[in-house]
């Protein structure tokens, strides 16, 4: 997220930054990368698709490569975002600066937060990838097609349903709902088919963002289109009256679903403000799914430069987790370093133990405020290193915090912790900003030992043993509690055969706990879960804890109601 | 719609024919019409929008241009459709093909129907525009935009109703449904805002194909960006307590929704399997909408070619009335001669009077059968020509149609009704099997005065006068009977200044008159009007009579169940 300072009148918008950038054209940016005509589908000048034979061919190119992978996570942030994607794409931009061959693989960007709260997702400031607000809008369609792939099925279930129900689906056992990319609220929780016999089967229903369907976590962690086929027709849509799963293959709509996810599936390239290639592809919530950009686009990105620059949703205890237990383990990845963004605004907002945010009170406490946060960047760290990676510290400066606070922060994690750390300044400076952070990324790459990185559990362990793994290791719980249909769905997840497959905690990003008011690093509490449910086709199963949004909502005053275009165009108000 | 025989197994279907046709890359072939890179925004290799700067560029070009506007419209059309897309692609084919100048202007597929029943609405055969796979898909994301634009206005509009409601709003009043491009009857009547107070405001809703949404009526009658600006303003979306109108303006939306139409306003070009470049840009309903492509692809079209061969959505009760009545008066333009589509199928149809259609009795019946359906194609002559318009029909030739039958239909409209009258067989041969159809069309062309078109009511009439004008004069009732709130509605009409809006009626396709049951020219009957309700933005008010579907639904055997995608990318089902 952009995340510019409201106050911050001198210095120019994210969107005034990106027009006044001259842009490349992308077949000549991708042509010194061997990418040509045939390789890439355009979409307009400085968007384009690579093609699936290019795909392939980046893949075996990727051999010859050292495939240096760089996570990057965060602290707990604010609701405001602490910068990661500013500090993903400036840091990537910082390594071709300094000599090396970096590519950058971020998430695209959901039209439901765009609306919603003040920020796109496409980095900020002189490290942002271009054309901004194209990206941000509908980009290449990805977001659509999931939509239309996400709704078909759910179209085709409920005419099997109320024509005949020959599947014999339990009405009340219907686990596809339907999906938009928007913020609405009142879409939640809904109930449809009313209106009489033509109008289906009445019952309950709600909508989840586009972004938390399992057709993007599908769509993030196939190999390729087959694959992609084979994990949609896996997706399971609803019970039989047995208790047996029903699948998309079932209601037969495997076919028309892949057939709509033909484009979506091949990764998008576009360019930083500086001009590095950047992959912008696929864009899994972070709770219920895993968070992090889609593996195709990893695996062409490794065969583009030494270093790949990516990141993971929220924090250590979200996106990181996930992108270690369950993106690596899937795609037979290792990540060589992992970057961890903090802000001394985000350090002062756990010092207060603060809930909601108030931004003013955070700017205007000291240094105290600061270190008593660091709380919450210790167990964040503490985390990481659990996972065999080195971790280097990016803090990520705001126009108005002082050098002694950042000071502050850099000798403590370099003495008390004895971790790498690095100012950023990225966002106003681009690649200017970022050498010393990209040097030390460097430097811990070098010394990592790739031998080192581990998962947290090993597949054979129980579904109970891996979610206690994740809520004690790595959220600090004392143990979990099982609440509601918990006990009985890991039965039934172990009577399918699921019981090998990694687990995804579907928590708050607000807390390391399970409640979004305790900031710091929360002792004393027990983990509660209340579902899990298989997502077959990702091949993870998803566990509920606490009261986890899979549709946001608008605010009273949403980022939308700022926006606008002129008779020529040309936008405003769309950070 | 496409309609291959489903018997004629040697004939391939349109997507081998699409597939086994070498396309130009779309910048070669646009070159020769002073088309260049900077006027075009590619989507791929085959699909490219024109920008505005060259839409402006054409408008001024078509001042130097004949402006020949030929519609293609059709007789009241069995459920399978009878060719009139592949009519439209084929006459102008043809029309190149026997040395004019040419251009092609048609509505883009939603994707409801193309799931929904066999077929896709890219024509068929060797009269098709290409790549029929993409415009059947996603093509270049306009109808997704639209599905945006109009989910953020219901998103905004009920995050104000449960947020403080400062504008009143009623919450009986809201009359801006959600939309989805799928083909969904469970969605057409919901209950929405559930789940407590965080969920909104309950309340009833439902949802539209976003082909019905007025968000496509509106970028469908833009001039321009800046126009259609205004027009979105203007939409209505609730009444406050007080009565009022509530408008997109009063929510906040404009800027947002403008912006989310940015790239959709941009006419989509692409080719014909003949190499004819064709605009296909927006696709309203052509019952609660205007039912023809956007007037900017009309528009820049005669800047291409002397002549541009359109197609207005269903039969001259629908569409092609619409057109004349509300698309040429609100875009200035004049219809220079109309083809008229008609098929030995359909009017075998209505010779038996025949519903729901068994296509198996229509096959074996016989040439009496042909004989008594003339009454419905009589009606639609007799419609056009009140118009001032020369009429041409073209029997639309099937494989298993005989030479008798198609020189009964021919000696029927020559002889009898003293019209222009051609075979067409231009889904089986292209241009070659159309050479009759264009040369008719042409005389019929040179011998227009464009002084004799007339709409059939002044702006001047009272709402009921041009309601009953198109009931009597073009369905061929007695009269109209307004029931429900039709006459209080039309009262709010008339104080909210809205009468001298053209009307547009809702009607079922399936008849002429409103009971879908009715073959032939149904007399004796009168029209119910149940009601009334303003198209703002578009500029018309729109009628509705009998139960106009504005959802469709998946039948029990959906096409979309034999669709199919391989790994490596190749399609089947997809006719």
């Amino acid at each position: 997220m952009a995340s510019p300072d409201d106050d911050q009148d001198s210095f120019p918008t994210d969107y005034e930054i990106a027009q006044s950038t001259e842009m490349e054209p992308i077949w000549d940016l991708l042509e010194p990368w061997d990418l040509g005509n045939d390789d890439l589908q355009y979409y307009g000048e400085y968007k384009a698709k690579v093609e699936h034979h290019a795909v392939e061919r980046l893949r075996e190119d990727a051999e010859d490569r050292e495939q240096n992978l760089v996570l990057v996570t965060g602290m707990t942030p604010t609701p405001l975002g602490e910068g990661k994607t500013v500090t993903t794409v400036g840091l990537g931009q910082t390594l071709n600066h300094i000599g090396e061959e970096a590519m950058i693989a971020i998430r695209e960007p959901s039209l439901g937060p765009v609306f919603g709260v003040k920020g796109g997702a496409a980095g900020g400031g002189y490290s942002q990838v271009l054309p901004m607000e194209d990206i941000n809008l509908h980009f290449t369609g990805d977001l659509h097609a999931l939509t239309s792939a996400h709704n078909l099925i759910a179209a085709m279930l409920d005419a099997k349903l109320s024509q005949g129900n020959e599947l014999n689906m339990d009405v009340n056992e219907v686990s596809w709902p339907r999906a938009l990319d928007m913020n609405d609220r009142a879409l939640r929780e809904t109930v449809i088919g009313l209106g009489g016999k033509t109008g289906g089967t009445p019952r309950e229903d709600g909508f989840l963002l586009t972004a938390a369907s399992e057709m993007m976590a599908v769509l993030c962690l196939a190999e390729d289109l087959g694959d992609l086929k084979e994990r949609v027709a896996r997706v399971i849509v609803a019970y039989d009256d047995d208790g047996e799963p029903v699948t998309v293959d079932d209601i037969e709509a495997t076919g028309p679903v892949t057939m709509l996810l033909r484009d979506a599936i091949k990764p998008n390239i576009v360019q930083t403000i500086e001009g590095t290639p950047a992959f912008v592809h696929g864009g899994p919530f972070a709770n219920i799914a895993h968070g992090t950009n889609s593996l195709i686009a990893d695996k062409a990105a490794f065969g583009m430069g030494d270093y790949l620059v990516t990141e993971a949703g929220f924090g250590s205890d979200l996106g990181a987790e996930k992108f270690m237990n369950i993106v690596c383990r899937l795609g037979d990845m290792t990540p060589n370093a992992v970057v961890l963004v903090s802000s001394v605004r985000a350090l002062k907002y756990h010092g207060q133990d603060m809930w909601p945010a108030d931004f003013d009170a955070i700017e205007e406490s000291g240094i105290d405020a600061v270190e008593r946060g660091f709380e919450n960047l210790d167990k964040h760290v503490e985390n990481l290193q659990k996972f065999g990676v080195p971790v280097v510290v990016a803090v990520n400066r705001f126009p108005e915090d002082s050098d002694e606070e950042v000071q502050t922060v850099l000798d403590h994690c370099r003495d008390d912790l004895d971790v790498r750390a690095a100012e950023s300044t990225v966002f106003a400076e681009g690649s200017e900003g970022g050498v010393d952070l990209a040097e030390r990324v460097v430097g811990a790459v070098d010394e990592n030992d790739p031998e080192d990185f581990t998962h947290l559990y090993e597949d054979e362990a129980s579904i109970k043993e891996k979610i206690e793994t994740v809520a004690t290791e790595v959220y600090g719980a004392d143990g979990v509690n099982y609440t509601g249909s918990a006990e009985d769905d890991i039965e039934r997840m172990e009577e399918l055969g699921f019981e090998e497959f990694p687990v995804c905690l579907s928590k708050t990003f607000h807390s390391l706990s399970d409640d979004a008011s305790k900031k710091g690093a929360p002792e004393d509490w027990t983990l509660e879960v209340r579902e899990i449910y298989p997502s077959a086709g990702a091949g993870f199963l998803v566990a509920l804890t606490g009261d986890v949004l899979t549709m946001p909502g608008l605010p009273a005053d949403p980022a939308a109601a700022d926006m606008d275009i002129d008779a020529d165009g040309n936008i405003s108000g769309l950070f």
